[in-house]
């Protein structure tokens, strides 16, 4: 949680000219930012996020995430609207960063999911998944399998350090995953990165989905695979049945899983998991000094592989037919 | 900068539970809080900041800041006013930690101020100074001239390692300003810590006074000194004698000094720039490891001190008949 970069009234108030969306009102640095800086901006013309993207996010990759925030917001689709400045450009430049301003949306994280909950994200994946449909850019999943041996290279020696056997499992999974992945699925569009800290309910409604930052091009059906592994595990490791099939059911609600989607479940579960975990470690094991944010434990991940070596197929996440 | 208290959304359901301030929309940490834990809360009634009070502030002494803020926003000054829950009160806990909702104020603190800023300043402190004029709860000056020694007393071996002859000056002043502090001038509420971070503009207008956790009883013309301290200075050090000249006659157009705090202005000025200086020195001798917070800077007003060490009379501030 941080603002890693300072903006002066005067830089913010040059920065708005360009904009249609009124005079200054306030604007607050909001904490919860990892990777990028973001503001709380209240205008005379309503309230915006304003966003300052730090070196993390590459900036060939801005153009899609602001396009494919259009995009979905112009299908109806509840997630943060770009706001074009007078050049018609969504993407400025504010304090030597590329920076961008969205439309501010209500609602709140849910730190303890029930089925409810669930069931109300897998509609809404599903509405994402089916709004990206033409949406005409590419980007390819930085972070699927071809990335994670380059990832464990990094932090394989130390692995068996943050969790006994740790190294020795990767290695097994990794292979094992190398192997299977499975290819041709249907796909398209996915958001890659829906943790609960990035959906948003009012009281029992989902009310929006935001952090499009990691979205790519990748198969439907890993991002359900994602969103399995963050909502419905307790830190503890023990999977929710009940959650993953309420997920799972109202994510068919709207768009049904293929035969080959659910054959492959186990495995795209498996591979999320230890996407994550991967991730997870090599930030853990580089934590800078002075860093303003607490890095994610990777155990967490490490036990949720374990239940996802044992699941025999998907009714194991609790899908029926 | 930093939010060291998490709130659950369920923990916040339940609090706000004891308010009449509609179901909860939004809520976000604000990264600037230095002292607490501040989040942007929107709910149906509207938008408000809530406050968790982390354990520098004296429990003991809430009731008089937020009794305050009710007195002052009740008497028309523009400060951010607390809500009071279906019990009557206006504080509350919430995380095991004593918390507050009040309203939101829009306005933007001004980085580089100008003359007109700190003419708007000035009446601004002035009428703060009325309004609190009838507001019946005391608390003494904890950080007045009786307690500079004992913050010397822990910073004294390592000050001329964070400026060469700051300890000796630092002993020079102290026994100086011990000897010839003023009493007896005129006093009431004084908001002693009016930085620019706590005065909100909104365009070129004051609209609004925040943060009244170090306010206190104490003399009116100490709180005039201490933002001729704050606003008029440049980081190296140099006077803007215009722009105290502005902040003194803004303050007299609403409320005339009397002839002993014009007498009195060159060694207020001197005190509250030693107290900033011993405060900032110890906190900058006392970096926790991992703090969230960037100590500021003692030196900048060792700088400051030296011309008020120089300063004849109140006409050095820009003061005139």
């Amino acid at each position: 949680m941080a603002v890693y970069t300072e903006v002066s009234d005067a830089a913010l108030t040059d920065f708005l000219a360009d904009y249609e969306i009124g005079g200054l009102l306030s604007y607050k640095g909001i904490a919860e930012g990892v990777e990028n800086t973001n503001f709380f901006l209240h205008t005379t013309g309503g309230a915006y996020i304003l966003t300052l993207y730090e070196k993390r996010v590459r900036a060939g990759d801005l153009p899609f995430f602001i396009g494919l925030m259009e995009h979905l917001a112009s299908r109806g689709l509840a997630c943060p609207q770009p706001i074009r400045n007078r050049d018609g450009t969504a993407l400025g430049t504010l304090c030597d960063r590329p920076a961008a301003i969205v439309s501010f949306l209500d609602g709140v994280s849910v730190k303890a999911p029930t089925a409810h909950h669930c069931a109300e994200l897998g509609r809404a994946l599903a509405r994402l998944h089916a709004a990206g449909a033409d949406f005409g850019m590419r980007r390819d999943n930085s972070l699927s399998v071809g990335a994670w041996r380059g990832l464990f290279d990094q932090a394989e020696r130390q692995a068996d350090g943050v969790a006994p056997g740790l190294a020795a499992r990767t290695r097994d999974d990794l292979a094992l995953l190398e192997a299977r992945w499975p290819a041709n699925l249907p796909g398209g569009v996915i958001h890659a990165d829906l943790f609960t800290d990035n959906v948003f309910f009012i009281g029992d409604g989902l009310s929006g989905l935001i952090d499009f930052y990691f979205a790519c091009t990748d198969a439907f059906a890993y991002d359900l695979a994602i969103c399995l592994n963050a909502w419905c595990f307790s830190p503890e490791g023990t999977y929710h049945r009940d959650m993953g099939a309420a997920l799972i059911a109202g994510y068919e609600a709207v768009r049904p899983l293929e035969a080959a989607e659910i054959e492959a479940l186990p495995i795209l579960c498996r591979g999320a998991a230890l996407r994550f975990m991967l991730t997870r470690l090599v930030d853990w094991l580089n934590v800078p000094p002075g860093a303003l944010v607490q890095p994610k434990d990777p155990r967490e991940y490490d036990r949720r592989l374990s239940f996802h070596r044992q699941a025999a197929d998907a009714s194991a996440y609790g899908w029926s037919r």
